[in-house]
């Protein structure tokens, strides 16, 4: 098999950068002991993941770096912050408002809590361009309220939510906080503090760092029932040997993230940008989900195109090399469109000709070039076989 | 800080091999699509992970891939094995059976049902090698019993349990039986349609494969409530993005421990009687834990050592470049004493007294001859500090 020369789908996974994999080298080989050991070789390892945990504290301006649980990746920190929480504050309440569009990680957390623990999950309504609105949040939560989670940005059509107004409205009514922040983290600056969110999730291998790995960011004095029942590590929050590997490969792939968040995307919103005006200038009959400007993700273009499958498009666009996504690569497989779409008021019809192109530090101009050349070609021809489409 | 010259703590964790390291590579920076994708770099991910669970598969002599989910590691497999029989079956009753000497993985899991889910838990007495008898098993089984789950291999006194005969108390009673393998795979051959377990636990970086990755053998048919909710992978068992190389890792691990295990176990098997007619010989007040034999695992080692603390063992040990345990990694930094050696019999102050040296694939004859002469030394000088001992 040949590789795609050109991926545009940083969304769903990225390439371990050359230095995070050279921080992670020494971890498998060497330096492998076990961090709750006490001996020399296990106590080198527990300082690299001490190291790690500070790392990533600094990258989301957290008071301290025992407010940073690892986890087997984003999935895993939005369970723990999820059910954690519930069943920690059980006692006090068992309802918890979250929105449509959240990643199916949060939705199904939520439906397990539903089904198995008795808890009521009020799933909020978001607008056309995917925003949940703080008003709504403040009309949603009850007395028995003990938990809001929303998402920072959305993995599908890139809008990023009013997390500040939505803690604000958390704190007033002493409820906690949770926000997914997988697809945000390191594309846009985060300051836990200044947003007032008692709980993240991140995942390493959204940030050129290796799968398997990701954080949950804790706020001091939160209540969190442990989901990994086992040893005492973490914290005692998180049973299991560490990933002393992978957790390395976060904290470099954090460093980096802080380093070059700026340059990045400042260049990486450029190209986003061309590419959505190519698309909008050189197809017809197509319709930009999410917002425009400062409220999207810098790396996120999403597009439905009228009368065709996205399946299609990404087989063509694989053809001539290049990696793109319909939407969420967790449900590709599933016929169901994308609850996203169905979310933002997109009949079925329409949701099924979505596609995703997300950037990442390796693009550049000529990729983007590239696409916008062969992309219309590509609709075209099949639109041209569609029975739903007539010139 | 200087490596640790002889390793002499394989079962808290191990290097991970050169070539389980070399299989790895690829997918951290070039094959590093997201295996739920559809485009070649995806594709080839899947095909990779793929191939990994046949060789995981093989291992265990599983009727089909489809009957291993990968998890986080060996933590992770317990907890879904454990809590997501229980709450598959919660309608069919809300008993489960298991020993006092399991890994606090299937404890701590077990405590959680109870406390959380309203299960009732039998905790199963062993004797004074620390053998569950499958009789006790059978009279525990109540008309409610939904789960038995008893360890194949102790990890800190090394005793093999008798999981073919428990396995067949549970089948005649049709009730679900999950054994905990982590410290057995690689060890000893294990086949799960001979022994008739439902579900069985293993870890990669207890056979020289990464930390941070391990799987489930689930049998075809066995119910099961996803634990990490969110994503369709897994079969739709297990949520969040394929960590590849983690995967790929416990593939070629698994594949390894097949080639070499007869000898491979055979070598070690006599390092290990080694040092324990050493010790037995060379030191006075000594006992050794767990059985002799064909029932003890063939790379455990573990002695109590009258009038003194483990840890200043450790301490004296480290000193000289030996890394070694005083029991589970998983607990250490605590000061209670070991669980199982209390549930073996023995008061507080002998179980403070342990040393765990476990074996691996690059312990030589010289390592055993090395510890054989600087233990009898390290002992006397700790006694001869401590005010329970005289001469």
């Amino acid at each position: 098999m040949i590789m795609n020369k050109i991926y545009l789908d940083n969304a769903a996974t990225t390439p371990v950068a050359e230095e995070v994999f050279e921080a992670m080298k020494p971890y498998f080989t060497n330096s492998y002991g076990n961090p709750s050991s006490v001996y020399t070789t296990a106590q080198e390892a527990a300082m690299a993941v001490g190291e790690a945990r500070e790392r990533v504290a600094r990258l989301l301006g957290a008071s301290s770096d025992r407010e940073i649980i690892f986890t087997s990746g984003g999935t895993e920190a939005d369970n723990l912050a999820i059910k954690g929480t519930a069943m920690a504050l059980k006692s006090k309440g068992n309802h918890i408002i979250t929105s449509k569009i959240e990643h199916h990680a949060v939705l199904h957390s939520c439906q397990y809590l539903e089904k198995y623990l008795g808890f009521e999950v009020t799933y909020l309504d978001v607008d056309k361009k995917g925003f949940v609105d703080p008003i709504d949040v403040k009309e949603a939560i009850r007395d028995d309220t003990i938990l809001v989670t929303i998402m920072m940005a959305n993995n599908e059509i890139g809008t990023i939510e009013p997390i500040k107004e939505i803690a604000k409205i958390t704190r007033e009514k002493d409820v906690c906080f949770h926000t997914d922040a997988v697809q945000a983290v390191g594309q846009i600056p985060i300051d836990v503090n200044d947003l007032q969110v008692d709980l993240l999730s991140l995942s390493a291998h959204k940030i050129n760092g290796p799968k398997g790995v990701g954080a949950l960011y804790v706020r001091k004095g939160s209540k969190l029932t442990p989901q990994m029942s086992g040893g005492a590590q973490e914290w005692k929050r998180r049973g299991g040997t560490e990933n002393v590997p992978g957790i390395v490969g976060l904290g470099k792939a954090a460093e980096l993230a802080l380093e070059n968040m700026d340059n990045k995307n400042k260049r990486i919103k450029k190209l986003r940008d061309r590419l959505i005006s190519g698309i909008n200038k050189e197809i017809d009959d197509v319709i930009l989900n999410g917002p425009e400007g400062e409220k999207r993700l810098p790396n996120n273009v999403h597009f439905c195109f009228k009368y065709i499958e996205g399946e299609s498009i990404l087989l063509n666009l694989d053809m001539l090399g290049i990696a793109a996504s319909s939407g969420s690569a967790c449900t590709s497989g599933s016929l169901d469109p994308s609850h996203v779409l169905l979310a933002i008021g997109h009949p079925h019809e329409i949701a099924h000709g979505s596609l995703r192109l997300t950037l990442g530090i390796n693009n550049t101009e000529e990729d983007v070039t590239y696409l916008l050349e062969v992309l219309p070609g590509i609709i075209q021809k099949i639109r041209d076989m569609s029975p739903l489409y007539s010139v």
